[in-house]
């Protein structure tokens, strides 16, 4: 293709026109990207359970259509706007639904990555500098889904959500670090932090919930148990370091009082990785006294309420939230490749499906049947 | 007087005979220390605000009377049990409402000062190894309060819930360290660990809520917003690094909107030591998002529900509780003794008022009527 800079592309886009209904392939322009913003070629997608979750209901929230969803991808920048220092085309590059302005209150502390501009906003569907789309078709807008709208064989992003990374990592791999992966295993390695020899339960075994467990593996955690509603999972489960299967389904008692029992005490710590408001609770009221800490992963609906004895608090229980894992993207992802490369991660485990980008559709079925971790999307087939 | 070591001890007691009227001087027996027990000469206690929940209403839970009150005191060593090798007769000591067997989980684990045998056990009366009372008044048992019933020129206590102090220290100085100085302080100082220049707000300007504040102040934060339903506490807590007030019925919003609009966006730090449960809410609520962590301080009622909306926690918000500001205290409380010593530590200023033993009924007025920080009763007097 010749050079476009500067200059509208044209290109395959799946549009999501109507909540819940197919994604339809469609030529879509997309403009050059604007100050501060790249315009990304995608290589590889994957499906994150958040796409299908804006997709099929929002749980309540605003929802923006037409729009362009996909979060997860890796690609290679085509050009950028005016004021980008970070990245020149060309480069290897994985966008991220949060960003890192590196100027920010949260930028500039060590404990938040929720930088005040860039952080991860659903219900936006437009650029930041001017408020309107780079997509549309025969002039309508098509709205951005969290700043990244992957499912496009071309996409504008803003540069502080562009993380570079190493241009000999395979992006059919580390496509996956972008959202889900990243999300639960640093959930429990800076959050969590669990002991070696320590135990860890993990509220629900999705990809987000596998990660977390991997998570718990890798610091030497010697019980990880895995608590979700569908037993078959447990199986698939083992190979992220779960060692014992709970499904609430199978007792009579709620299933922290399972657990409290399972470990003389209760877990020395517990990540909710489900979204579901009763398994928060239940994490938090699995630890055990003294130094238990549950970490809420999974997302919430806007009106979901926490409720706990304050009692649980007094002797010594821990709650806390983490988003994204507490990575800075531009910061952490160029190492999470590294380590990629270096074989102290294993992306593959998570990639249980593939299918090119004409089929779209697909990655969704699997992922609503609970068939893939994580389906990765051919955008070049 | 001549040794009694083995034998039944006549002192005075202060008997709280029902929930809720003056205690009673009386002339008790106190029986010799069993193995694992110190029997203590009380020379300075002074009157906590946990006393006085127990001896009001208890706020539900199940009620011991007859019983012998009193927790935070100094005083010297009389006999020891067999088996007592940390003490001696003629030590210095603090007895403490909590223990460290040093061989329970929690003893052995560097996060947790909640001893499986030795933690506070408000519904106990008796002594752990035999089920009984030391106390006695013509033969009828008088119930212990906490392990330590301080209010007795005698007592029997755990030996390891008894600290052995450096001799120079100035018992009626001394003996508040062994509650509420150190719940608040170790609050701020071992669990919420403000940073220099960071904003912390404390719920709750009563003893506990003053040590935290100190604690803060300490730390170099360079706001403290102090939280009270009475803003005549606010002139005093300014002594304790205080240095704004907010009184929630000033306003016609929610106190965690003021805080969070006072401060852009939340405190780094909020401590809740007011027993409280909406104090409790209000203190998670009012953190920044981010990095801002709230501790539960203040003792809720059995029944208390924490609720909150679940998204707080994703956005980086941390809960946690803490008990006795999660000292340790035989191995933490010499070393605070140490820093008292070294003028480390202002205990001068939170004791306000002091009686003879005599007039105790007089130190439980000023506490309820909010005029007391710390009164000191000698019991000598």
């Amino acid at each position: 293709m010749s050079s476009k800079v500067g200059q509208v592309i044209k290109c395959k886009a799946a549009v999501a026109w109507e909540a819940g209904k197919p994604l339809v392939i469609e030529e879509v322009e997309v403009a050059p990207p604007q100050a501060g913003e790249v315009r990304l070629k995608i290589i590889y997608t994957s499906l994150c359970h958040s796409d299908v979750y804006y997709w099929e209901n929002g749980k309540g929230r605003n929802l923006l259509f037409p729009r362009i969803l996909g979060h997860e991808a890796a690609g290679i920048v085509e050009s950028i706007g005016e004021g980008v220092t970070h990245l020149k085309p060309g480069d290897h590059a994985l966008p991220v639904f949060t960003g890192e302005c590196g100027e920010c209150p949260h930028c500039k502390s060590e404990e938040s990555n929720l930088c005040e501009t860039l952080r991860v906003n659903t219900d936006r569907g437009v650029m930041l500098s001017d408020g309107q789309s780079r997509f549309s078709i025969n002039g309508k807008p098509i709205f951005h889904f969290v700043g990244t709208s992957t499912f496009s064989e071309y996409t504008v992003v803003h540069a502080k959500c562009v993380a570079k990374i190493n241009p000999a990592a395979p992006l059919d791999k580390v496509c996956v670090l972008s959202c889900g992966f990243c999300t639960g295993l640093g959930a429990t390695l800076n959050v969590a932090k669990p002991k070696p020899g320590s135990s860890v339960a993990v509220f629900g075994l999705g990809a987000v919930g596998l990660a977390a467990a991997e998570g718990a593996r890798l610091s030497g955690a010697s019980r990880i148990i895995g608590v979700d509603l569908i037993s078959s999972k447990f199986e698939q489960a083992k190979k992220f370091g779960v060692t014992e299967f709970v499904n609430p389904k199978d007792h009579d008692k709620p299933v922290q009082q399972v657990i409290v029992e399972m470990t003389n005490g209760g877990v020395d710590r517990a990540l909710e990785c489900s979204g579901n408001i009763e398994a928060a609770i239940a994490a938090f009221e699995s630890v055990h006294d003294g130094w238990g800490v549950a970490v809420i992963v999974g997302l919430p609906k806007n009106d979901d309420v926490f409720k706990t004895l304050s009692m649980n608090f007094l002797f010594e229980r821990t709650v806390k939230g983490t988003f994204y894992g507490n990575y800075k993207p531009l910061t952490d992802l160029p190492t999470m490749v590294e380590k990629y490369l270096n074989k102290e991660l294993e992306l593959e485990k998570f990639i249980t499906h593939s299918v090119p980008f004409s089929e779209i559709n697909k990655s969704f079925e699997y992922m609503r049947k609970g068939e893939s971790i994580r389906c990765i999307i051919r955008m070049e087939e």
